[in-house]
C-alpha cells in the first residue's frame, strides 16, 4: 500500500465506508468524527456489506479536523450543507502537495474548494453507492460502490486522465473499490445529476422510494422530463449527454432494490437538505448562460419550502410515515 | 321571485349554500343529495354564514337526480371527478328550454356538458367563495360569495351579456348573492385558474395553507411562475390576462384568512382530486396549440401520483397532520 495519508472528513455512510475499506487495505487513515466520537474512538467502525462484513476495532478518530496531521488526500464526504465550514477546516489538513477529493453530490463544489486550497489541489469523485449509517460507527453498505474520478481545474477544462488520478485509484482499487476514470469532471457531474435531480427531489416531494417513482406512469413522466432538463442544462455548459445515457439511468433504476434516496433520508431525520448543491447550483449555472430549467426550478422551490418547514417543526418530520 | 325551478346537483359546500339561499329567497329548488339523504330529507339544511345563520327545516331532497322534475336552471355543483355520470344525469332534469349552469372548477367542462345537452343550453359560473360542509346538511360559509357568470357557445366565442344571464342573475341577487357579468367565458375561466392552479396544487404538494404559500419566499416564487404560465396558456387560447390581475390575486391572497384549499380538503378526506379539470384540461388545450407549460405539467404529474397514492392507502391520508 502507498505511503499516502488519507483524511476522511465526515465519517458517515460514504466517508465511513470508503475510509474503513482503505484502512483495512493498509492505508493510514484519519477520520473526523463528530456526534459518534466517543463510540468510534473506543470501538472503531463496523461495516456490513454484501462484499463481506468487517470490523476495525481501532481507528484514528478526531473530534476536530484541526487536530489532524497534514494529509495527502483529504476526502470531503461531509454533507454540502456543512460547506460553510470548509474555509476553516481545509487549509491546515491538506499537506503541501496534498489534494482534496470532493466526494459530495451536486455541482460547483470543486470551485468553492479551489478558492480555499488552490485550483491545482482539487479533484472530484462521484459515488455510485447505496449505503446508510445505521448507528454510531455502524455503516450498512447495501449495493454498488464504484467511484467516478476526474481531475479538476478552475474553469472545468477537461484534464484527461492525470497521474494523481492513477495513483489514488491504485489505493482505492487495492481496497476493493472500483474506480472509473473520467476525462471531463463537469460532464461527469452533470451526468450524475441526471439521476440525482429527479430521484432525490421527487422522493421528498412525493414521499416515495425509487421503485414507485420509476414505475408509476405519472412520476415516471416527471422523472423523464426532469432528466431532459438536466440534459439541456449540461448542453448550456457545452457538455453533451447522449440519449442512451438517460435511458440507461431509467433501466438501472428499474432494476434497483427499492430504496430511499439520501435526500429523503435526510428529510425524515430532520436534517438540512442538500438543495443548493444539487438544485440551486445547476440552476444558477444554466441561468448564467441564458438557459431556464423551469421544472427543476419548481422542484427547487418546493424542496426549499419543505426543508424550511421540516426543520421548523418540533417533530423530526411531520410527513414521514 | 321568478317562476324558474332550480335543480342543485351536488348539495355540498357550494351547491348547498347557493341552493339554500335561493330557496330562502322564495325560489323553487330541488336538491340532489347522496350520502346525507336521510338527514337532509328529515331536517333540511343548516347554513352558518357571516351574512347570517339560517335553517331550512324542509327542502326538496332527491336521492336520485332521475327522480327530479324537469328544471329551468340545473346548477352543476358536483365535483368534476363525478362528471362521467353527467350523460346519464343531465338529459332528464334539464327542462326543454332549460339551461345547465356549470359552477365547477377548471377548464372545458362546458364543452363536455354541451355534448350532452346541446351547445345552446349551457352557461358557466365561477364561484369566489370559502365554504365547507362540516356535517350532514350542515354548511359553514366562511367568506366571499360572488359568482362570475358568463354565457357559453361551443367554440367559446364571447357571447356578451345575454338575456338569460340577466334573468338568472336577478334570482341570485334577490337571494343575496352578488353576480359579476363576464362577456367572455373562456377568459373568465383562465383568470380563475391563475389562482386555482398554484394554490390548489401547491397546497397539496407542500401540505400548506394559503398564507404560508403566499408569504414563504420560495413557495411565493413558485406561485408567481406558475401564475405566469397560466397567463401564457390563456394567451395561447387568444385570451389576454393583464399583469395587474396577477398582482391583484397575490394581494387578495395575502389579505385572506389563511385557509385550506378545496383540493387540500379533498386530499385530507381521501377523496379524488379534481386534477383533470383544473390541470389536465388547460395543459391539453395549450399543447393542442403548441404551447408547453412545463411547471404546470410537473405539478399535474405530482398531483396525479399523490392522488393515486392517497386513494390506494388504507388510511384516509398518510400525509395530513
Amino acid at each position: 500500500m502507498s505511503e499516502r495519508r488519507y483524511a476522511i472528513l465526515g465519517t458517515g455512510a460514504i466517508g465511513g465506508f470508503y475510509g474503513a475499506r482503505l484502512q483495512k487495505a493498509g492505508c493510514d487513515v484519519c477520520f473526523s468524527v463528530r456526534s459518534d466520537f466517543d463510540r468510534v474512538s473506543q470501538h472503531g467502525l463496523t461495516i456490513e456489506s454484501p462484499d463481506g462484513d468487517f470490523q476495525l476495532p481501532q481507528v484514528k478518530a478526531y473530534r476536530e479536523v484541526s487536530e489532524m496531521p497534514p494529509c495527502d488526500v483529504v476526502v470531503l464526504a461531509l454533507k454540502t450543507t456543512q460547506n460553510h465550514q470548509l474555509s476553516k477546516l481545509l487549509p491546515p489538513v491538506v499537506a503541501d502537495d496534498g489534494v482534496v477529493l470532493v466526494l459530495q453530490n451536486g455541482l460547483g463544489i470543486e470551485d468553492e474548494v479551489a478558492r480555499i486550497v488552490g485550483g491545482d489541489r482539487v479533484m472530484g469523485g462521484m459515488c455510485f453507492i447505496c449505503s446508510n449509517k445505521i448507528g454510531p460507527g455502524h455503516i450498512r453498505h447495501l449495493d454498488y460502490g464504484p467511484i467516478a474520478l476526474a481531475d479538476y481545474t478552475p474553469d472545468y477544462t477537461p484534464q484527461g486522465i492525470t497521474e494523481r488520478m492513477k495513483s489514488i485509484a491504485a489505493d482505492f482499487e487495492q481496497a476493493g473499490i472500483a474506480i472509473r476514470f473520467h476525462e471531463d469532471l463537469l460532464l461527469a457531474r452533470w451526468k450524475k445529476l441526471v439521476w440525482n435531480i429527479p430521484f432525490n427531489g421527487l422522493s421528498v416531494v412525493l414521499d416515495a422510494k425509487t421503485d414507485r417513482l420509476v414505475f408509476d406512469a405519472d412520476s415516471r413522466h416527471a422523472v423523464e422530463t426532469l432528466m431532459s432538463e438536466v440534459v439541456r442544462g449540461a448542453a448550456a455548459c457545452d457538455r453533451s449527454i447522449p440519449d442512451e445515457f438517460v435511458s440507461e439511468m431509467l433501466v438501472t433504476t428499474e432494476n434497483m432494490t427499492p430504496y430511499l434516496t439520501s435526500m429523503k433520508l435526510d428529510y425524515e431525520a430532520g436534517r438540512a437538505l442538500e438543495v443548493e448543491a444539487i438544485f440551486g447550483n445547476p440552476l444558477r449555472r444554466s441561468q448564467a448562460v441564458g438557459t431556464n430549467l423551469p421544472q427543476i426550478e419548481l422542484l427547487y422551490r418546493q424542496l426549499k419550502f419543505l426543508d424550511r418547514a421540516n426543520r421548523n417543526s418540533t417533530a423530526p418530520s411531520l410527513r414521514s410515515v
